[in-house]
């Protein structure tokens, strides 16, 4: 945001975005820092220089690394998981073509606008394995229940025989997180990517071009009541 | 394979499968340590140590850690990479489906009977950011290029205008490395779960019903062509 030079210790309330709350401020770095080089080898010292605070500062928002990285993935998922109730809510269940097509659109630019590719930090080795990460890991099996269950109510009988539930719910995601790729890839991923991917997710579930089109046109006009509130 | 206790520096010419080569031996010894605990957590001595054999015969071997992935996830993905071309070759090209059916077989295959789910290994950020793992990311992108290619060609120009042939192929694979996160799971993923794989592949492409099981029925007979050989 600025060419100036970055004095450790020296608090720079100007940093990413004006007003943006120095807990915000030091999510905002470590994301940074995490996506472009790494988590493992990011230490709490340098996203407290990158920020322009004292380490001891950042320890009174964050306990450990972890504890950022937590709320960082947190950022990846929830915003498309406090949305499924509401958006199952909204569209009538004759047409869950449009749900998952809502879905899809909420879930893509959930993960297309984050002010960095946090997605790809759900793939590291330690948030498969350690507890610190739980509960993103009940967000994302959420989510995946959320696909499947959407997906299994409108795809034939064929479909969810030969796939089931549960294994195509994690086939949509993956195809939703194609996203995260495109991002890595130095592509950026917009509307016409959003488009795509909940095409594809419908296609999936062996949806044919009539009601493909149908739910699009009926979850563009939708998508506006999806806007995102800060969390 | 044995209880026996194992020491380190003593040569174990029997682990892992009797007459494997100590150079498999190490290669199988990392892929089990990277796999169930991490790559940056596990070091050569460990890995000479699950063996049975001193670190300074494993570097006759591997020059470091880094040689010793990028071997791995080598054979994530050399296995179907080196196939792509006999699999267009015997399959006539107006009948496409069964060659992107076929490749999705072999790949789930590849991926679902590697010894441990080296697949998981390719999504560590080492991995996309090092020089050390070029040849990988070249083989991974020729492979996303043969899934475009195939689906392209099949697909109706609706969904090659909308999604363009490279994020076709990039979702294509990502339906694939599904068998990644279901051995994760703990679930074994068999022929159903290759099947279902390879469906979904070609439902993305628009294929009808129709056309999903004369394919699947084509590339069941000819897979038994494409056995493995080692490498």
């Amino acid at each position: 945001m600025t060419s100036q030079r970055r004095r450790p210790g020296r608090p720079r309330h100007i940093a990413y975005g004006g007003d943006a709350s120095p807990r915000d401020q030091i999510l905002d770095a470590a994301a940074r820092l995490f996506v472009e080089r790494s988590f493992a080898a990011t230490s709490t010292r340098e996203i407290a220089d990158a920020v322009g605070i004292r380490q001891a500062s950042l320890y009174y928002h964050f306990a450990n690394k972890d504890e950022i990285l937590a709320e960082l993935l947190k950022r990846s998922v929830r915003p498309t998981v406090d949305k499924i109730a509401k958006i199952e809510q909204l569209v009538p269940p004759e047409t869950h073509e449009t749900a998952l097509y809502l879905l899809a659109l909420v879930d893509v630019r959930t993960l297309a606008t984050a002010r960095h590719n946090i997605g790809v930090l759900s793939r590291l080795p330690d948030v498969t394995n350690s507890a610190a990460f739980a509960e993103f890991r009940d967000d994302r099996a959420e989510l995946v229940e959320a696909y499947g269950r959407l997906g299994g109510s409108i795809a034939p009988a064929t479909i969810v025989d030969l796939v089931g539930q549960k294994r195509l719910g994690e086939m949509l995601v993956q195809v939703v997180d194609t996203v995260i790729n495109i991002r890595s890839g130095g592509d950026p991923a917009g509307p016409r990517t959003a488009e795509a991917v909940a095409t594809t997710c419908l296609r999936i579930c062996g949806s044919d071009d009539h009601k493909i089109l149908a739910a699009s046109a009926a979850a563009a006009q939708l998508l506006e009541a999806f806007h995102d509130e800060p969390i």
